[in-house]
Protein backbone atom coordinates (compact mmCIF):
# COMPACT_ATOMS: atom_id res chain seq x y z
CA UNK A 1 0.00 0.00 0.00
CA UNK A 2 1.56 3.32 -0.93
CA UNK A 3 0.83 6.77 -1.47
CA UNK A 4 1.08 6.96 -5.03
CA UNK A 5 -1.62 3.72 -5.63
CA UNK A 6 -4.22 5.61 -3.50
CA UNK A 7 -3.25 8.61 -5.58
CA UNK A 8 -3.35 6.88 -8.87
CA UNK A 9 -7.14 5.35 -7.05
CA UNK A 10 -8.25 8.84 -6.46
CA UNK A 11 -7.61 10.32 -10.02
CA UNK A 12 -9.17 6.99 -11.59
CA UNK A 13 -11.95 7.98 -9.50
CA UNK A 14 -12.42 11.38 -9.99
CA UNK A 15 -11.66 11.06 -14.20
CA UNK A 16 -15.03 8.38 -14.33
CA UNK A 17 -16.85 10.87 -12.58
CA UNK A 18 -15.44 13.64 -14.92
CA UNK A 19 -17.15 11.64 -17.83
CA UNK A 20 -20.20 11.52 -16.06
CA UNK A 21 -19.81 14.82 -15.94
CA UNK A 22 -19.67 15.67 -19.23
CA UNK A 23 -21.88 13.15 -20.65
CA UNK A 24 -24.49 15.05 -18.57
CA UNK A 25 -23.19 18.82 -19.79
CA UNK A 26 -23.15 17.80 -23.67
CA UNK A 27 -26.40 16.07 -23.35
CA UNK A 28 -28.04 18.91 -21.92
CA UNK A 29 -25.89 21.12 -24.61
CA UNK A 30 -23.84 23.10 -22.33
CA UNK A 31 -20.39 24.65 -23.04
CA UNK A 32 -18.43 24.36 -19.75
CA UNK A 33 -14.94 25.64 -19.16
CA UNK A 34 -13.16 25.53 -16.04
CA UNK A 35 -10.85 28.57 -15.05
CA UNK A 36 -7.48 28.05 -13.17
CA UNK A 37 -4.94 30.06 -12.16
CA UNK A 38 -2.76 31.38 -9.23
CA UNK A 39 -4.59 33.16 -6.48
CA UNK A 40 -5.11 36.98 -7.51
CA UNK A 41 -4.21 36.48 -10.96
CA UNK A 42 -7.98 37.68 -12.20
CA UNK A 43 -10.48 34.46 -12.28
CA UNK A 44 -13.40 35.97 -10.52
CA UNK A 45 -12.15 39.65 -12.09
CA UNK A 46 -12.77 37.66 -15.62
CA UNK A 47 -16.08 36.32 -14.53
CA UNK A 48 -17.59 39.84 -13.98
CA UNK A 49 -16.30 41.39 -17.54
CA UNK A 50 -17.78 38.36 -18.93
CA UNK A 51 -21.31 38.15 -17.07
CA UNK A 52 -21.55 42.16 -17.82
CA UNK A 53 -20.31 41.63 -21.56
CA UNK A 54 -22.67 38.17 -21.88
CA UNK A 55 -25.05 38.14 -19.20
CA UNK A 56 -27.93 39.59 -21.31
CA UNK A 57 -27.73 37.21 -24.53
CA UNK A 58 -26.64 34.20 -23.11
CA UNK A 59 -27.68 31.93 -19.98
CA UNK A 60 -24.51 31.66 -17.86
CA UNK A 61 -24.30 29.71 -14.85
CA UNK A 62 -21.42 29.80 -12.31
CA UNK A 63 -19.59 27.37 -10.29
CA UNK A 64 -17.38 29.20 -7.31
CA UNK A 65 -14.39 27.05 -5.88
CA UNK A 66 -13.03 28.67 -2.66
CA UNK A 67 -10.80 26.99 -0.14
CA UNK A 68 -12.94 28.72 3.23
CA UNK A 69 -14.93 32.07 1.74
CA UNK A 70 -17.72 32.82 -0.34
CA UNK A 71 -16.12 36.31 -1.28
CA UNK A 72 -16.34 35.57 -4.71
CA UNK A 73 -19.14 33.94 -5.12
CA UNK A 74 -20.83 37.34 -3.24
CA UNK A 75 -19.15 39.87 -6.32
CA UNK A 76 -20.45 37.13 -8.72
CA UNK A 77 -24.08 37.11 -7.33
CA UNK A 78 -24.24 40.78 -7.99
CA UNK A 79 -24.72 40.12 -11.76
CA UNK A 80 -27.86 37.81 -11.23
CA UNK A 81 -26.24 34.73 -12.70
CA UNK A 82 -27.04 31.56 -10.59
CA UNK A 83 -23.74 31.31 -8.65
CA UNK A 84 -23.39 27.57 -6.38
CA UNK A 85 -20.44 28.16 -4.27
CA UNK A 86 -18.04 24.83 -3.58
CA UNK A 87 -16.07 25.46 0.11
CA UNK A 88 -13.06 22.59 -0.56
CA UNK A 89 -12.81 22.94 3.66
CA UNK A 90 -8.45 23.52 2.81
CA UNK A 91 -8.81 21.66 -0.45
CA UNK A 92 -6.44 22.83 -2.90
CA UNK A 93 -8.71 21.79 -5.51
CA UNK A 94 -12.00 21.11 -7.10
CA UNK A 95 -12.98 17.44 -7.87
CA UNK A 96 -15.28 16.42 -10.27
CA UNK A 97 -17.10 14.88 -7.39
CA UNK A 98 -18.19 18.76 -6.41
CA UNK A 99 -19.16 19.67 -9.42
CA UNK A 100 -21.27 16.84 -9.55
CA UNK A 101 -22.75 17.57 -6.41
CA UNK A 102 -23.21 21.34 -7.58
CA UNK A 103 -24.92 20.26 -10.40
CA UNK A 104 -27.86 19.10 -8.41
CA UNK A 105 -28.48 22.74 -6.64
CA UNK A 106 -28.19 24.25 -10.85
CA UNK A 107 -31.17 24.71 -13.16
CA UNK A 108 -29.13 23.05 -16.14
CA UNK A 109 -31.94 23.41 -18.99
CA UNK A 110 -31.19 27.05 -18.09
CA UNK A 111 -27.70 27.00 -18.82
CA UNK A 112 -25.81 27.70 -22.09
CA UNK A 113 -22.59 28.48 -20.89
CA UNK A 114 -21.33 27.14 -17.87
CA UNK A 115 -17.92 28.89 -15.67
CA UNK A 116 -16.58 26.99 -12.94
CA UNK A 117 -14.08 29.16 -11.63
CA UNK A 118 -11.71 26.74 -9.18
CA UNK A 119 -9.46 27.34 -6.44
CA UNK A 120 -6.74 29.53 -6.78
CA UNK A 121 -3.76 27.41 -7.45
CA UNK A 122 -1.15 26.55 -10.50
CA UNK A 123 -0.70 23.45 -9.34
CA UNK A 124 -3.13 20.86 -8.06
CA UNK A 125 -5.80 21.87 -9.92
CA UNK A 126 -3.78 20.99 -13.22
CA UNK A 127 -4.80 16.72 -12.58
CA UNK A 128 -7.90 17.13 -11.86
CA UNK A 129 -10.54 16.88 -15.18
CA UNK A 130 -14.02 18.22 -14.12
CA UNK A 131 -15.78 17.26 -17.01
CA UNK A 132 -15.20 20.58 -18.54
CA UNK A 133 -14.73 20.84 -22.16
CA UNK A 134 -11.68 22.86 -21.54
CA UNK A 135 -9.96 24.18 -19.19
CA UNK A 136 -8.85 28.31 -19.31
CA UNK A 137 -5.71 28.95 -17.61
CA UNK A 138 -4.54 32.75 -16.69
CA UNK A 139 -1.51 33.93 -15.73
CA UNK A 140 -1.31 37.77 -14.94
CA UNK A 141 1.53 39.99 -16.38
CA UNK A 142 2.31 40.47 -12.61
CA UNK A 143 3.45 36.92 -11.90
CA UNK A 144 6.56 37.13 -14.66
CA UNK A 145 7.06 35.67 -18.12
CA UNK A 146 8.64 32.67 -16.80
CA UNK A 147 5.34 30.99 -15.03
CA UNK A 148 4.64 28.49 -18.09
CA UNK A 149 7.79 27.24 -17.33
CA UNK A 150 8.09 26.84 -13.98
CA UNK A 151 4.05 25.21 -13.91
CA UNK A 152 4.32 23.56 -17.03
CA UNK A 153 1.43 20.61 -16.25
CA UNK A 154 -1.20 23.52 -16.29
CA UNK A 155 -0.50 25.02 -19.86
CA UNK A 156 -0.11 21.49 -21.24
CA UNK A 157 -3.67 20.57 -20.16
CA UNK A 158 -5.26 24.00 -20.70
CA UNK A 159 -6.67 24.56 -24.10
CA UNK A 160 -6.84 28.32 -23.68
CA UNK A 161 -4.13 31.16 -21.91
CA UNK A 162 -5.43 33.83 -21.15
CA UNK A 163 -3.09 36.96 -20.29
CA UNK A 164 -4.83 39.27 -17.71
CA UNK A 165 -3.26 43.03 -16.32
CA UNK A 166 -2.24 44.06 -19.41
CA UNK A 167 -2.45 47.38 -18.53
CA UNK A 168 0.20 47.00 -16.10
CA UNK A 169 3.15 46.52 -18.43
CA UNK A 170 4.83 49.29 -18.02
CA UNK A 171 5.33 48.65 -14.14
CA UNK A 172 6.45 45.15 -14.07
CA UNK A 173 9.19 42.72 -15.21
CA UNK A 174 7.33 40.92 -17.94
CA UNK A 175 7.99 40.87 -22.02
CA UNK A 176 4.60 39.67 -23.57
CA UNK A 177 6.20 38.44 -26.33
CA UNK A 178 8.10 36.47 -23.80
CA UNK A 179 5.82 35.50 -21.98
CA UNK A 180 3.09 33.99 -24.77
CA UNK A 181 6.50 32.25 -26.31
CA UNK A 182 7.58 30.31 -22.90
CA UNK A 183 3.67 29.05 -22.92
CA UNK A 184 3.55 27.97 -26.88
CA UNK A 185 6.93 26.06 -26.42
CA UNK A 186 4.96 23.89 -23.41
CA UNK A 187 1.52 23.95 -25.80
CA UNK A 188 1.51 25.03 -29.16
CA UNK A 189 -2.62 24.28 -29.54
CA UNK A 190 -3.07 27.46 -26.66
CA UNK A 191 -4.99 29.66 -28.22
CA UNK A 192 -3.95 33.24 -26.11
CA UNK A 193 -5.78 35.61 -25.50
CA UNK A 194 -4.19 39.47 -23.77
CA UNK A 195 -7.04 41.38 -21.71
CA UNK A 196 -6.90 43.36 -18.93
CA UNK A 197 -10.12 43.37 -16.50
CA UNK A 198 -9.55 46.66 -14.89
CA UNK A 199 -9.17 48.63 -18.55
CA UNK A 200 -11.48 46.40 -20.44
CA UNK A 201 -9.00 46.40 -22.99
CA UNK A 202 -9.28 42.43 -24.79
CA UNK A 203 -12.75 41.55 -22.92
CA UNK A 204 -14.65 41.99 -25.73
CA UNK A 205 -12.43 39.63 -28.55
CA UNK A 206 -12.53 37.17 -25.21
CA UNK A 207 -16.05 37.41 -24.77
CA UNK A 208 -16.83 36.96 -28.57
CA UNK A 209 -15.15 33.90 -28.90
CA UNK A 210 -16.77 32.92 -25.78
CA UNK A 211 -20.21 33.67 -27.10
CA UNK A 212 -19.43 31.89 -30.52
CA UNK A 213 -18.68 28.76 -28.54
CA UNK A 214 -21.30 28.84 -25.73
CA UNK A 215 -24.14 29.19 -29.13
CA UNK A 216 -22.36 26.51 -30.97
CA UNK A 217 -24.35 23.73 -28.96
CA UNK A 218 -27.99 25.53 -28.65
CA UNK B 1 -8.40 2.27 4.43
CA UNK B 2 -9.62 5.73 3.58
CA UNK B 3 -7.09 8.54 2.08
CA UNK B 4 -7.66 10.74 4.90
CA UNK B 5 -6.06 7.97 6.75
CA UNK B 6 -3.30 7.86 4.25
CA UNK B 7 -3.03 11.66 4.72
CA UNK B 8 -2.57 11.76 8.12
CA UNK B 9 0.22 9.37 8.09
CA UNK B 10 2.22 11.39 5.41
CA UNK B 11 1.60 14.04 7.58
CA UNK B 12 2.70 12.58 10.73
CA UNK B 13 5.70 11.29 8.86
CA UNK B 14 6.63 14.55 7.61
CA UNK B 15 6.16 16.06 11.33
CA UNK B 16 8.27 13.62 12.49
CA UNK B 17 11.81 14.09 9.85
CA UNK B 18 10.93 17.64 10.73
CA UNK B 19 11.65 17.56 14.14
CA UNK B 20 14.68 15.83 12.98
CA UNK B 21 15.95 18.79 10.25
CA UNK B 22 14.84 21.51 13.74
CA UNK B 23 16.91 19.13 15.75
CA UNK B 24 19.88 19.39 13.47
CA UNK B 25 19.11 23.11 12.56
CA UNK B 26 19.43 24.31 16.45
CA UNK B 27 22.47 22.02 16.83
CA UNK B 28 24.76 24.41 14.10
CA UNK B 29 22.54 27.67 15.35
CA UNK B 30 21.28 27.99 11.95
CA UNK B 31 18.02 30.55 11.57
CA UNK B 32 15.89 28.68 8.99
CA UNK B 33 12.69 30.26 7.09
CA UNK B 34 10.51 28.77 4.95
CA UNK B 35 9.23 31.00 2.10
CA UNK B 36 5.76 30.27 0.99
CA UNK B 37 3.45 32.69 -1.73
CA UNK B 38 1.65 32.13 -4.97
CA UNK B 39 3.70 32.20 -7.88
CA UNK B 40 4.58 35.25 -9.10
CA UNK B 41 4.52 37.07 -5.60
CA UNK B 42 8.41 37.90 -5.28
CA UNK B 43 9.64 34.80 -3.42
CA UNK B 44 13.00 34.87 -5.78
CA UNK B 45 12.78 38.48 -5.57
CA UNK B 46 13.13 38.95 -2.08
CA UNK B 47 15.79 36.17 -1.80
CA UNK B 48 17.91 38.28 -4.81
CA UNK B 49 17.61 41.82 -2.33
CA UNK B 50 18.14 39.45 0.89
CA UNK B 51 21.26 38.24 -0.94
CA UNK B 52 22.57 41.24 -2.07
CA UNK B 53 22.18 43.14 1.42
CA UNK B 54 23.17 40.44 3.41
CA UNK B 55 25.03 38.45 1.95
CA UNK B 56 28.46 39.56 2.89
CA UNK B 57 28.15 40.18 6.59
CA UNK B 58 26.02 36.62 7.30
CA UNK B 59 26.44 33.01 5.88
CA UNK B 60 23.64 32.18 3.77
CA UNK B 61 23.05 28.94 2.06
CA UNK B 62 19.45 28.43 -0.10
CA UNK B 63 17.44 25.97 -0.92
CA UNK B 64 15.23 26.09 -3.80
CA UNK B 65 11.61 24.28 -4.31
CA UNK B 66 10.20 24.12 -7.62
CA UNK B 67 7.97 21.84 -9.59
CA UNK B 68 10.03 21.42 -12.94
CA UNK B 69 12.79 23.45 -13.38
CA UNK B 70 15.94 25.43 -12.08
CA UNK B 71 15.40 28.94 -13.54
CA UNK B 72 15.55 30.29 -9.58
CA UNK B 73 18.21 28.73 -8.39
CA UNK B 74 20.18 30.06 -11.17
CA UNK B 75 18.76 33.75 -10.77
CA UNK B 76 19.75 33.10 -6.96
CA UNK B 77 23.61 31.40 -7.45
CA UNK B 78 25.05 34.68 -9.03
CA UNK B 79 25.26 36.25 -5.54
CA UNK B 80 27.21 33.41 -4.66
CA UNK B 81 25.28 31.75 -1.65
CA UNK B 82 25.65 28.31 -2.13
CA UNK B 83 22.44 27.08 -3.67
CA UNK B 84 20.69 23.54 -3.62
CA UNK B 85 18.21 23.02 -5.88
CA UNK B 86 15.16 20.56 -5.32
CA UNK B 87 12.67 19.74 -8.11
CA UNK B 88 9.45 18.44 -6.73
CA UNK B 89 8.32 17.28 -10.77
CA UNK B 90 4.71 18.03 -10.47
CA UNK B 91 4.70 17.89 -6.50
CA UNK B 92 2.92 21.03 -5.08
CA UNK B 93 4.96 22.06 -2.31
CA UNK B 94 8.12 20.71 -0.40
CA UNK B 95 7.88 18.27 1.92
CA UNK B 96 10.75 17.27 5.33
CA UNK B 97 12.47 14.40 3.87
CA UNK B 98 13.36 16.32 0.36
CA UNK B 99 14.82 19.49 2.66
CA UNK B 100 16.83 16.52 4.70
CA UNK B 101 18.39 15.07 1.77
CA UNK B 102 19.18 18.21 0.83
CA UNK B 103 21.04 19.29 4.00
CA UNK B 104 23.50 16.58 2.85
CA UNK B 105 24.36 18.57 -0.23
CA UNK B 106 24.88 21.44 2.45
CA UNK B 107 27.50 22.70 4.36
CA UNK B 108 25.60 22.96 7.38
CA UNK B 109 28.81 24.36 9.45
CA UNK B 110 29.30 27.22 6.94
CA UNK B 111 25.57 28.21 7.38
CA UNK B 112 24.13 30.81 9.96
CA UNK B 113 20.91 31.73 7.97
CA UNK B 114 19.15 29.13 5.79
CA UNK B 115 16.23 30.49 3.29
CA UNK B 116 13.99 28.13 1.62
CA UNK B 117 12.23 28.84 -1.39
CA UNK B 118 9.04 26.94 -1.18
CA UNK B 119 6.71 25.86 -4.26
CA UNK B 120 4.66 28.94 -5.85
CA UNK B 121 1.36 28.01 -4.19
CA UNK B 122 -0.47 29.64 -1.26
CA UNK B 123 -2.46 26.40 -0.34
CA UNK B 124 -0.74 22.99 0.27
CA UNK B 125 2.93 23.87 1.44
CA UNK B 126 0.74 25.53 4.70
CA UNK B 127 0.23 21.80 6.49
CA UNK B 128 3.77 21.10 5.77
CA UNK B 129 6.62 21.87 8.65
CA UNK B 130 10.15 21.71 7.24
CA UNK B 131 11.34 21.98 10.14
CA UNK B 132 12.12 25.82 9.78
CA UNK B 133 12.09 28.36 12.24
CA UNK B 134 9.57 30.07 11.06
CA UNK B 135 7.51 30.36 7.35
CA UNK B 136 7.43 33.30 5.63
CA UNK B 137 4.54 34.10 3.50
CA UNK B 138 4.46 36.82 1.21
CA UNK B 139 1.45 38.21 -0.45
CA UNK B 140 1.35 40.49 -3.44
CA UNK B 141 -0.58 44.19 -3.74
CA UNK B 142 -1.49 42.74 -7.07
CA UNK B 143 -3.09 39.78 -5.48
CA UNK B 144 -6.03 41.90 -4.06
CA UNK B 145 -6.73 42.89 -0.08
CA UNK B 146 -8.57 39.57 0.31
CA UNK B 147 -6.24 37.06 0.35
CA UNK B 148 -5.58 36.13 3.82
CA UNK B 149 -9.34 35.39 4.20
CA UNK B 150 -9.36 33.58 1.55
CA UNK B 151 -6.10 31.71 2.30
CA UNK B 152 -6.16 31.43 5.80
CA UNK B 153 -4.32 28.50 6.48
CA UNK B 154 -1.10 29.79 5.21
CA UNK B 155 -1.81 33.11 6.97
CA UNK B 156 -2.23 31.35 10.21
CA UNK B 157 0.89 29.15 10.22
CA UNK B 158 3.02 31.73 9.01
CA UNK B 159 4.79 34.04 11.56
CA UNK B 160 6.17 36.76 9.23
CA UNK B 161 3.98 38.90 6.55
CA UNK B 162 5.50 40.44 3.54
CA UNK B 163 3.18 42.67 1.53
CA UNK B 164 5.47 42.81 -1.36
CA UNK B 165 5.04 44.67 -4.83
CA UNK B 166 4.07 48.29 -2.57
CA UNK B 167 4.73 50.29 -6.10
CA UNK B 168 2.24 49.26 -7.43
CA UNK B 169 -0.21 50.07 -5.27
CA UNK B 170 -1.62 52.91 -7.21
CA UNK B 171 -2.06 50.62 -10.49
CA UNK B 172 -4.07 48.01 -8.34
CA UNK B 173 -7.35 47.37 -6.32
CA UNK B 174 -5.33 47.00 -3.08
CA UNK B 175 -6.34 48.90 0.35
CA UNK B 176 -3.58 47.87 1.98
CA UNK B 177 -4.42 48.57 5.39
CA UNK B 178 -7.61 46.59 4.45
CA UNK B 179 -4.88 43.61 3.34
CA UNK B 180 -3.36 44.06 7.10
CA UNK B 181 -6.35 43.94 8.69
CA UNK B 182 -7.37 40.66 6.75
CA UNK B 183 -4.33 38.86 7.97
CA UNK B 184 -4.40 40.28 11.68
CA UNK B 185 -7.24 39.32 12.22
CA UNK B 186 -6.43 35.86 10.81
CA UNK B 187 -3.20 35.90 13.29
CA UNK B 188 -2.99 38.72 15.07
CA UNK B 189 0.74 37.49 16.28
CA UNK B 190 1.62 38.16 12.85
CA UNK B 191 4.61 40.15 12.21
CA UNK B 192 4.34 42.68 8.82
CA UNK B 193 6.38 43.64 6.69
CA UNK B 194 5.77 46.53 3.47
CA UNK B 195 8.20 46.74 0.91
CA UNK B 196 8.73 46.41 -2.89
CA UNK B 197 11.73 44.11 -4.56
CA UNK B 198 11.71 46.31 -7.34
CA UNK B 199 12.36 49.61 -5.90
CA UNK B 200 14.34 48.21 -2.51
CA UNK B 201 11.76 50.33 -0.53
CA UNK B 202 11.58 48.50 3.36
CA UNK B 203 14.37 45.43 2.54
CA UNK B 204 17.09 47.68 5.06
CA UNK B 205 14.01 47.38 7.40
CA UNK B 206 13.43 43.28 7.00
CA UNK B 207 17.05 42.53 6.57
CA UNK B 208 17.93 44.73 9.60
CA UNK B 209 15.10 42.19 10.99
CA UNK B 210 16.71 39.21 9.46
CA UNK B 211 20.01 39.62 10.60
CA UNK B 212 19.49 40.48 14.16
CA UNK B 213 17.39 36.61 13.87
CA UNK B 214 20.53 35.27 11.67
CA UNK B 215 22.36 36.61 14.39
CA UNK B 216 21.48 35.86 17.65
CA UNK B 217 22.07 32.13 17.23
CA UNK B 218 26.14 32.37 16.19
Amino acid sequence: MSVITIERKVLEKNDEIARQNRSLLERHGIFAINIVSSPGAGKTSLLERTLEELGDTLKISVIEGDVSTDIDAQRVARFNAPVVQIITNGGCHLEAKLVQDAFSKMDLKETRLLIIENVGNLVCPANYDLGEAMKVVILSTTEGDDKPLKYPAMVRNAAILIINKIDLIPYVSCDLSTLRQNALRINPDLKVFELSCTTKVGIKEWCAWLKEKGSERM
